[in-house]
């Protein structure tokens, strides 16, 4: 009687969609649209979505079914919608991860001092990539649960703000997220696609930059295979109408001195006051929304919305608009404070010292990472606490010449204590060479820019 | 944490698990006995069954991880034991199901009457294939529900018993069988091969001989891809430590004339009794045990065992074993009987004519089968009923030549009744020839023994 009733509709059962994948066949948009609201409606059974993700992971999807599976994760809940006075102004980044990445505190707030709207969904972190929600919590007050109607208002108001995935906004990633992470397929170009674009699509963005990372500390760690993933998420990104890019950047040691959560917004508010210089990769969304033609003006007005604190200004307010109390933000973007008397401080600090003299050639940021993490900076399993006060601050730069006996590194923790054998494989993540070698540690970071 | 527990054991999480055999790895012995397992404990997430299970379809798995695979389901339950005395006794065959099989039927009272302990555990049907239990719950009390002391006493007594898996047996196969069913992991060779021998391997066989068909009507279509199940069963059969033989056979019309329940019983008891021919391809059983030296020999000592009525003394006594009341078996049994006094008639019967004369050249097994299926003898979901009055008798022979307006099948149905469109394909189902072809159609059914 279900194979009767199939032959009526013409539609295939969630067995004989597995089936068509499994056996390496393209699934149709109708087919597609019917797993997502399977899985939406959680009419699926779990082993089968189970199978499907494996059968996807195995065969791939071609350009077309990927942007039919983001589209339908997008509309698999609320999408959002905007005044038409922004059109051409909605703008993102994201980022693949990486060690010490704060990029979004400071370029969230320049960007809306450039006239954007900035609707910035961002996640938490798992493993040794930290998470821009966390690092935001470190700040007293900061509520990153917002719903859609008070994002209208902070980018109404403010023009940028930081939140978390609500439970109206694109369920069907959330159970896929979660499934693709007990199944081991996380590692799959169309779901990885899926499952960013999705989030970004439902924002409704006029243009995204996405920075996909690569190298020892990223999650890809050749060139090759996080070209690939730029390229898919390019091409999904502008096959929902999204002025998409992508840029490419090496990842090796960390972004910024700083890696922890109250260590980064401090990093970020010190880049936000001038005092640190920042690399924003994202820089090209400027000219994606038309608000200069060029890209040195961008950089141009993105520099000056740093230096004459008006991007400072709008982190400020988002802060306030986001529950922090005025007098702590106010406090947190004034010109000489003390953080610490607002921002957790670990009970221990501990300086490690050079072992020998030389160049700094390289500092192993995935290591680095993996200790901190170690050390309650990150989790290891959804919705495990962190103590925002671990953390480490680089106090040496690449290319730097150092003695022996010199601070290099400050690290920030609590309990547990670092063990002799992390200390010692701390130290071994600072590189020293000789002179002859100064010049390999000065490598740009960003290879290549994608725009279609 | 989980890190460092697994660097501690040694032991590989489930995602890790998943992720070897995705990549198309072999897992170690100790890695399978952890997914079964968890499998068996319900400890794993059934997402991840089901993302395992695609891996295993897409990757497979060679010799020696399928005979791993199959000893931790065969014990992940209770595994039968027998007397010391039956050393070498207990035998059993499988088939990979077929249209109007019956031969277990009349196999295992026959190998009981040679000696032989056969403590058959069988299936129900599913689909176009009818299931032994589903015929011997035509007969009324037959209980195939008998608990593992119970059919101890069974062989003791009798010899033989047809009963259902219990709860207690092969637990994993309980549930990777469904989940199977659900992910389009069906025809994966290891879970095909799991689900087949550890059953067997539970009861403690001494000798096994399996049943592989293939044709238009079996499973497999080819003789091919029948050949490598039957080498992997047998492969795991012997690597289990039990005798094990395959028989390649082809099957695209029907085994004996009657495709049903009730009308299969009377088959076999006319068998049984003499009256009837029917070919047991697994005597090669009475061979491996020792019981007989040669094949011609066995094959007369099965021969003997149902001409000399030993054979059908073991079956009255095993369906009083059984559940069925004493005067029932007898009559059943007796040789002038009404068997419809006891078994369920239709109420209905039809007659189809030949609609042309010609020579019998083939009958499509498949779709009488599936034109019954509709009609109530079979299921299309586990746990639902079926009609065992519903079925047809064949009433001509392979090679046979036949007039226009002949009788050549009888068709018992209730309801629902036949559409025209039914009717129609049932006559479709007969092929006539001319006499020059006449040989084409007396072809040997069985193709291929397989013994290691």
């Amino acid at each position: 009687s279900s194979q009767h009733q199939n032959f009526q509709t013409n539609m295939l059962s969630i067995p004989d969609l597995i089936k068509k994948k499994r056996d390496g066949m393209k699934l149709s948009d109708e087919e597609i649209k019917t797993f997502i609201q399977a899985v939406t409606d959680k009419t699926i059974q779990e082993c089968q979505t189970g199978a499907m993700l494996m059968a996807i992971w195995q065969k791939g999807m071609v350009a077309k079914e990927t942007v039919t599976l983001t589209k339908e994760m997008m509309t698999s809940g609320e999408v959002m919608s905007w005044p038409d006075e922004w059109a051409g102004l909605v703008v993102d980044k994201h980022s693949t991860g990486g060690v010490g990445d704060k990029v979004s505190l400071v370029l969230a707030p320049a960007l809306a001092a450039c006239d954007c709207k900035v609707p910035m969904i961002s996640g938490r972190g798992l493993a040794h990539t930290g998470g821009t929600l966390d690092k935001l919590e470190s700040i007293p007050g900061f509520n990153i649960h917002q719903p859609i109607g008070q994002v209208q208002e902070i980018l109404a108001s403010v023009g940028c703000c930081i939140v978390g995935q609500t439970e109206m906004l694109v369920p069907a990633d959330r159970v896929l997220y979660a499934l693709r992470d007990a199944t081991s397929t996380v590692d799959s170009l169309p779901l990885i696609t899926g499952s960013i674009i999705s989030k970004k699509g439902a924002e409704s963005l006029s243009a995204l930059v996405l920075d996909v990372k690569f190298g020892r500390a990223a999650l890809y760690k050749d060139l090759n295979s996080a070209k690939e993933l730029a390229q898919s998420l390019v091409e999904v990104g502008n096959g929902l109408g999204i002025r998409t890019a992508a840029v490419l950047s090496s990842m090796d040691t960390t972004i910024g001195r700083c890696v922890g959560n109250s260590v980064e917004v401090i990093e970020s508010l010190e880049t936000l006051k001038g005092n640190v210089y920042m690399h924003l990769f994202p820089i090209h969304l400027l000219r994606m929304t038309g608000l200069v033609s060029e890209l040195p003006e961008g950089k141009k007005r993105i520099s000056d919305a740093v230096v004459s604190g008006a991007a400072l200004s709008k982190f400020q307010a988002m802060m306030e608009a986001q529950g922090v109390a005025r007098e702590t933000a106010q406090q947190l973007c004034s010109t000489h404070t003390n953080y610490y008397s607002i921002l957790r401080k670990s009970k221990h600090q501990m300086e490690l010292k050079t072992q020998d003299s030389g160049v700094v050639m390289d500092v192993d940021g995935l290591c680095l990472a993996q200790i901190l993490h170690k050390l309650g900076a990150g989790r290891s399993q959804a919705g495990a606490p962190i103590n925002h006060s671990v953390g480490a601050e680089l106090l040496v730069s690449l290319g730097q010449r150092v003695n022996k006996g010199v601070s290099w590194l400050q690290l920030h923790y609590e309990s547990p204590v670092p063990t002799p054998d992390q200390i010692n494989r701390l130290q071994n993540c600072l590189i020293l060479g000789s002179d002859a070698n100064t010049q390999t540690c000065q490598q740009s970071l960003v290879k290549e820019i994608i725009t279609h």
